[in-house]
């Protein structure tokens, strides 16, 4: 649906709430997609959202929860009573299912399951079994699979007994007598091939498997990789366990970009744009502010220990900007390509010494351009040469050591099992101020006791 | 193919690259999946890329380059000759073909096109003409739609006739009379449904589609948010014109989210990990130190003015770093958000007031506790209470100001068409330094000049 009609259709769904015209706005509902309906109940404040949301029926109200945003859909199940959450979750597909309950307290939760169907039970507490961030985390239960030796007739007709319970079909998977998976068709091969021909004489051997415990960011690398609409997820022993479909890489792949995002510009978590309460956004925001606020009082520190030397010559200070900036912009340019190399290959002490090499190849270059810069305006500016000179050095040190720092912490993080992108927001960028006013200071002073 | 694998396979081609052994190399690249060997090219220098790549024919030397990252295709395309160009070319779905002609020099693509089938020259002249980053310019031709009065079983054999040219399907469309699309139906329901039924009657009418000048990353939103495989692409006047599908989409999302990360540490275009050549990383990351140089000479200059006051308490210029630091912080963490609430929603002046709103409200909450942090600092280590207060005010202002910048400059930036996103990176970063220094060092002089 077009912005445009969207923001028409909220404005009437808005005064409709205001006159609590339930015949009207179940009306409209009813013709609208169930993502549209997420995004209006995203747009409205809790108590019209709580009360819109209280109309749809339990199918409806399914299909609207899926499609929630994280953060919005948590708020949304927090003020849900136990039962309507079970009608909810009743009508889910296993994942959906699975993700939901997860987020809820543990006593809801365990009423939840008690509450609905016995085989989905069953099926939500084999996927709570895996981590939550891992192909099995947020693989579905349903899935078509047939014998290797079943015709093509035999699929369509699995296709067609399974075809409230598989919404989405684009390929059969084919196993062995013993589940393993061994092959795939796609639906159009399916089509296209004689009923009586069997499974095995026209599926794919080549087929791209997952397994459970496969990290969910590697599971959308592949699925990107090979161009799938889907892909099969196998347990340890080879069997099919498991279906994942291409909307949820896509979700991942966003999540991930908006996380490594949020880290950079220092957020813990994502923080959505129509999110107005201060102290929801505070409390995001403000535990870097004051990892940064801890960091600079010790700039402040190692300033205090040069006061000496910055009363001495006052145009010292008016260089702790740009060394500041310099360093911390060439130390995240630096850490963004590592962290980002990281997330594609596996780290190895081989791979980190190759990019630390690089980065202190790249830092020497662009560190004696800045270097040479700088002192071309201290000599010219200040007629200051020697002085430019002891600020070029400073910067060409402060440079290098911002490549050092900003290559081998990600590798570090990772090791230690943290996340390296981390390394990208104000942590990083912290420390980088405090070790270069000290190497910026220390020359300088050196300087003076030399002159 | 798992990590380990590829290596052990690089590994091995490396050898017999050296050894010229074509036939071995030959026989392994036969077996390997293109995605694979893309992988392997990327990893190879130069030379040895250029030569495994010759040794591909061109119907599977065509489906590498479209694996290929933007970068080393370009790379990789720049030293092949004008025939095997065309030859490849000739062998491509029309997005990619496009795709290629696009990124050569004038007067290659003109040879290529005049060499390659008529059919496909067309297209490609039809795909050409749409901007680059619109629906248009990424959606392929290649697709199935039928008339909705055709019967299943038409529509069937509609598939079976263009097998071949359209290699992954999972819709049908349905359009009428006039071409206008007005429906879809899945393969799933097509199987499913009585051959001699019509397609009117099964197909879904509520299509979701996009026009051909919809930009790529709304067309993104619009796939993700209806958990799309594909999505058909209509003209102006709501005829069927093309087909845009989901792995496409993986890669917008993909690419603009490592565009956003890019700009964010102020690297100018997408920086690949196992790019080596110091020169070309330099070419993408000094242009932006140096305008964070500039601007941080303007803080030097600055800081000179206030020489005075600098000279007669040199307490204050401890404080340089953390009055910059919480400015810049704080403004990263309100572009980011405001950049990320316009790529999802169309800026206009009522939402850019309201977020500007927001974004004081939170720089205020937090400001207030920065400040009073700070404000406790000076006070109890330096002894200075009215000095603490100064700085205290000085970073309420600093932080106010960094939101009123981050939440305003976006804004400008898209109305005047750039890219919101350029807000994240060193260019602001550096703006709020000069104002932060220059609001904090007037506040501290006024301050000596009252005392």
């Amino acid at each position: 649906m077009e912005e445009t009609d969207l923001k028409e259709i909220v404005a009437n769904i808005f005064y409709l709430i205001e006159q609590r015209d339930e015949p009207k706005l179940k009306n409209i509902l009813v013709d609208m997609h169930p993502a549209d309906i997420a995004d209006v109940l995203e747009r409205l404040d809790e108590e019209s959202r709580n009360w819109l949301f209280s109309l749809l029926n339990p199918d409806d109200a399914s299909d609207v929860v899926v499609e929630l945003e994280d953060v919005p859909r948590e708020d949304l199940i927090e003020d849900l009573d136990t039962e309507r959450i079970s009608e909810i979750v009743d009508e889910m597909d296993s994942d959906d299912a699975a993700d939901v309950v997860s987020e809820l307290p543990d006593e809801v939760a365990e009423k939840v399951l008690k509450s609905i169907d016995d085989q989905d039970r069953e099926e939500v507490e084999e996927l709570l079994r895996h981590e939550e961030d891992t192909a099995g985390g947020i693989m579905a239960l349903e899935f078509i699979a047939v014998n290797e030796n079943a015709t093509v007739d035999e699929a369509i007709r699995q296709i067609r007994q399974k075809a409230e319970e598989v919404e989405e079909v684009y390929n059969v998977y084919a196993v062995d007598d013993k589940d393993l998976l061994v092959g795939v068709v796609p639906l159009k091969k399916l089509i296209l091939s004689s009923p009586s021909l069997q499974v095995r004489d026209i599926m794919n051997r080549d087929v791209v498997s997952v397994s459970t415990d496969m990290d969910q960011e590697k599971v959308a690398s592949i699925v990107r990789k090979y161009d799938l609409v889907s892909i099969p997820v196998v347990d340890a022993q080879g069997r099919l366990v498991g279906r994942i479909t291409v909307d949820d890489i896509v979700d991942v792949l966003h999540d991930e970009a908006a996380e490594d995002l949020h880290i950079m510009a220092g957020i813990t978590e994502e923080e959505m744009p129509q999110e107005t309460s201060t102290l929801k956004i505070s409390r995001l925001r403000l535990p870097w502010l004051i990892v940064a606020f801890i960091g600079e009082l010790v700039s402040a520190y190692v300033l205090s220990q040069f006061e000496a030397s910055l009363h001495e010559i006052v145009a010292v200070a008016f260089f702790i900007p740009i060394i500041m900036a310099m360093g911390g912009n060439s130390g995240i340019q630096t850490t963004t390509v590592v962290v980002r190399g990281l997330a594609a290959a596996p780290e190895s002490f081989s791979i980190g010494l190759k990019s630390l090499k690089r980065e202190l190849k790249v830092a020497s270059f662009n560190g004696a351009i800045i270097s040479i810069l700088i002192f071309v305006v201290v000599a010219s500016w200040l007629h200051l040469p020697s002085l430019g000179l002891v600020i070029a050095i400073a910067m060409m040190v402060v440079i290098l050591n911002a490549a050092l720092v900003g290559a081998t912490i990600p590798f570090l993080l990772k090791k230690l099992n943290y996340d390296p992108a981390v390394a990208t927001g104000p942590f990083i960028t912290t420390s980088n101020d405090v070790l270069g006013l000290l190497i910026y200071l220390s020359l300088a002073t050196a300087y003076m006791h030399w002159l």
